[in-house]
């Protein structure tokens, strides 16, 4: 490709870095009063990144490109995907919607404190209005909600999702039922407390053991865990210790640390290129969720580390066995909130959620009927009955930034992870029994050589579908919780 | 002014912010393998922040700036003064430079792993030919030297400064030999341990006690202390803790400390403006130094803190008395390193490094003499034999980044410092007494009336007459010096 094409990728990636870089100190060491001096910097950032994306020169470059080979191809083609979504929205749109979301969340936050969904509705309608005239700018087959889907999920359509979130649906909703017949297994950290270094250092064990490479690397704390970072060699994870809950730094670092073996996982070819990202928010957080859940909270994995765990809180758990702990680590409760489901409820609130925002794009549901159609689906898909409206359609942050389109990317994860395993598993002979030695090399091997290095270069589904031979589907996921959970609840 | 002109100034002052953390990210916390990728940000971040700044309509909009007010008008003139100077600049010559820049480098590492200078020496040989080029696109009345001096030290010229720095050479030469004369105060801390922890949060309660805002601000480590951050409500400062040398985490901590005060203490008003820095280097240089050695190594502040940094190290200072702490901690000794010189030696480094920039800029001295050069003035100054090239003229990194100009700014802090103390104790009744409480509070207010709030208003020299009745002097500082090294030594 032509050298001022290659500059300004370079560029654009390079300021991408220094956002990541400007967004994760905001959550780590920012001091409180320089957060009105970040936001500006922040600001001045993005409409950089923005005015070098659309520069109209850019577009010259791109049309003239010259690619050698098809890495060069995918890179012009992910790049010259960006920049035509970001010049078909007008400038007045682009400001219209940042105005509308930083009212939406202030309201949002008013919303929460009063427990009254009424002062946010407006603020959705507005939302609403604004990103069906985006997805109408960007363009669409009559589906709008494909064109919102396309930020975060590149080449997803609900024509291909709906049936399978239908189906995974059909098959949950039976399957919690019969867990929640069975007995709750027991509480086993009630009332202890787990010293906060010690945690942090079984977190930061946990990451050496995964292959996540602290050279080109680190962890940090926040408030809500995150991966971010500058470059595929400075990923930056964090996580949360709570002494107390035990097991939230535990699994926020296994999540993290998925991500981040991701990010870490770039060809080197690739650095300061568009090919050094996923192709998709889903396929990223399969990444995260597989060494999370169908990993990190199997049998073979504790076997290994309880041990080592057990001896490090040799008063909180000296007399807890593998099995309640296991127990523990997989409880399954319907729960009102997502964020803290385990992973067989967790793909119901996002049915849930999904199912709505259709609707709401569509316009066959309006703001001011969500509330309520929120609280009918929750007993639909959950059995409760929402009385916390703060617990209820006010719970997540996403909405107020006028994220539609966005939840699906999580199930996606799901599905995609277990997928994955499968496929792992037949290509890994005894796989189980090197992650019971304590041996993740080979999970992370597989991931690296099969997806991490492949960047950007294919969707996500063809990425898929090219290691499993099949593409997106609920079988394996559906398959890989019977089995799992028909062990631990004797279904 | 218009709005144009006023929103690029704030977005080049976000992109200095921004260019800080990346910077003070490189500094503490950068993982290893990021500092290729941390190279390629900041050259790009820096790219961008040059080409906005050269960008021809801001200088039409400068010249059609309708200022509001004196604040406005400096802020222009700033803003002009910045851009003028980097349009001078042809960009063969700032390629030149930093091609030279990074090979100089390279050489002036490998010359001190082989302790030859000869290595070194044809690097400072095209740095110098690049320079005096350098100075003469910015344009000079016959001197070189001011031109570049100009980069650090706005409005001061080699006319006004050597007579200062040549008085002060021939002041400070029979001091040094005077205090060399009597006994050498005894080691307190030879062979004792000091926990880093412990240290760490004495740091820290000297930060709190000096007012240094820590919800404005932080403090973390680094191997070179330095102050750094993204703007006045975000002041980052680093320091260095070793356990053998307990004094150099309370020094570093004071001397950042004064720094990271100037920082916090811009006005408000002049946040995301041109005005919201010091004026100089030296005059940055001279807060730092103000609160380490004039105030941090007096006796008045010892008097307070000593008890309780004594109660900390019982063990170690319990049986130290305040005078032979304050003799160790003002400690004379003629020795080759500038870094480590104490405040009476300090300024003789400082007039060597001038001297010779100055012959080796006006051309009267070449870098094949420099060598012997150094050598011979370390034997007149400080009545030293250079043995080991590493302690002699390769000893400082400045020179490998072609900065001719820097130095004289050391001696100008103290100079400074020196006259705003006088200056300070003719306006505060008793401020000796409040130190001797531990109240910081009058040092830390005065000079954030006098000196910190005003910005970069006017130049250095003009805010000093304004606050101390006349400009640059060496007269405050030797008195100073004789004052209180005559009571410590006893001459």
């Amino acid at each position: 490709m032509n050298s001022d094409l290659h500059t300004r990728m370079q560029e654009l990636r390079d300021l991408a870095g220094v956002i990541g870089l400007a967004s994760w100190d905001q959550e780590t060491y920012l001091p409180r009063k320089g957060e009105g001096g970040r936001a500006a910097q922040l600001g001045t950032l993005q409409g950089l990144y923005h005015e070098r994306l659309c520069d109209p020169r850019l577009g010259d470059w791109l049309a003239d490109a010259k690619p050698t080979g098809s890495d060069e191809t995918a890179m012009i083609r992910v790049l010259g995907h960006e920049r035509d979504r970001a010049v078909k929205i007008p400038p007045a749109l682009v400001k219209a919607l940042a105005l509308a979301q930083s009212r939406a969340l202030t309201a949002w936050r008013e919303a929460r404190d009063a427990k009254d969904f009424s002062i946010f509705q407006p603020h959705v309608q507005q939302l609403l209005t604004l990103r069906r005239e985006q997805a109408d700018a960007w363009g669409h087959d009559g589906e709008r909600y494909d064109a919102l889907l396309e930020s975060y999920e590149p080449g997803m359509r609900v024509q291909r999702l709906s049936p399978v979130l239908t189906g995974l649906r059909s098959k949950l909703v039976p399957l919690v039922q019969a867990i929640d017949a069975r007995p709750a297994p027991k509480r086993i950290f009630a009332g202890k407390v787990f010293d906060s270094e010690a945690q942090w250092k079984f977190t930061l064990h946990l990451l050496e053991r995964m292959g996540f490479d602290l050279e080109a690397g680190r962890q940090d704390r926040s408030t809500h865990p995150f991966t971010g970072g500058t470059g595929l060699f400075d990923v930056r994870l964090t996580t949360r210790v709570f002494s107390e809950l035990p097991l939230s730094s535990v699994f926020s670092t296994i999540h993290e640390g998925g991500h981040g073996l991701y990010e870490q996982g770039f060809a080197q070819d690739h650095e300061r290129t568009t090919l050094a990202q996923a192709p998709s928010m889903g396929l990223h957080e399969s990444q995260s969720r597989l060494w999370e859940n169908v990993v990190g909270r199997s049998r073979a994995f504790w076997s290994h580390f309880f041990p080592r765990y057990q001896a490090l809180f040799q008063a909180q758990l000296g007399d807890v066995g593998l099995d309640d702990f296991l127990r523990e680590v997989n409880r399954v409760e319907r729960s009102f909130i997502r964020v803290e489901a385990d992973e067989v409820t967790y793909n119901l609130h996002i049915v849930l959620r999904y199912e709505l925002e259709l609707e709401l794009i569509r316009g066959s549901l309006q703001a001011s009927d969500l509330e309520a159609a929120w609280n009918e689906k929750t007993k639909a898909l959950l059995g409760l009955e929402v009385k916390n409206v703060n617990h209820g359609v006010l719970q997540d942050i996403h909405w107020a930034y006028g994220d539609f389109g966005y939840f699906p990317t999580y199930a996606l994860g799901n599905l995609y992870s277990a997928s994955l395993w499968q496929a792992m598993n037949r290509d890994i002979r005894g796989l189980e029994g090197s992650i019971g030695d304590g041996e993740l090399a080979p999970v992370k091997n597989w991931l690296r050589e099969k997806v991490h290095r492949e960047g950007y270069r294919v969707d996500a589904e063809t990425l898929v579908t090219r290691v499993t031979g099949r593409g997106l589907t609920d079988e394996d996921f559906v398959s890989y919780l019977k089995v799992k959970y028909g062990a631990l609840y004797g279904i």
